[in-house]
């Protein structure tokens, strides 16, 4: 009888085991068009302000990287580029060492919203001015 | 001695609202190209699950509306007129009469954020299944 029981358990547990994943796969293959990658789209803006919640958004740019890097960026190939150095870490960006820029407060907010490989992206940087945001990256920024 | 502080402070006030509004003026249009419209870019995205938090984005389409329809959203064009009647409203979409679906409970979660006519968009649906999401709208969330 325990030996039994035992081996009903095994059985069922191969059945989840084989049976599930594949009814999970047709399932998938049914309903969602096959994505050979993960998707990377992202909108951009950037407005005068100390943060999102205050600043209307003056510019607004679409940026995909995946399959090719394609938006209304005005440098998509690069901004993508760079971005997959990063690994889309955008605080990682580095600071270019050929700009400088003065210390006036004029605050404008970056904002990134959508998904970088499959993950999503809500992103908020506060810049001193502009000048300080086109010195981040080499273009990402720059928009 | 009165009147000259009154003096001073008028000088000073006029100063500002001469001033202020000038130089404010000057950078902005040095630091910022004109835009002549409100921009309108989205990035909508597709899930299975129940939320957004739950359901990973399977797939992420870029849709700009200004000036003109594009983007990587498979009917960019159809959806910005549909979104422009609507007047960016996305729970105003209406359902179309020519689809039947079943009840079967599969969610999808369709996510849109980004800027819809300068105003900041952030908004998330479920719906039951793939079908009933085709269902709403002649092509905003078919993507």
């Amino acid at each position: 009888m325990r030996n039994t029981a035992r081996w009903a358990t095994t059985l069922a547990l191969t059945a989840t085991a084989v049976g599930g994943p594949l009814t999970g796969t047709a399932l998938a293959a049914q309903s969602t068009p096959a994505t050979l990658y993960a998707p990377s789209a992202l909108v951009l803006t950037v407005g005068h302000g100390d943060s999102a919640a205050l600043a209307t958004p003056e510019r607004a740019v679409t940026l995909t990287c995946a399959p090719n890097a394609s938006g209304t960026h005005p440098a998509a190939a690069q901004a993508c580029a760079e971005l997959r150095a990063v690994d889309g870490d955008f605080d990682a960006l580095a600071v270019r060492s050929d700009i400088r820029c003065t210390k006036q407060y004029d605050p404008v907010v970056v904002t990134v919203d959508g998904v970088w490989r499959g993950q999503r992206v809500s992103y908020e940087r506060t810049f001193g001015n502009e000048c300080v945001r086109s010195s981040y990256g080499s273009g990402v920024f720059t928009f």
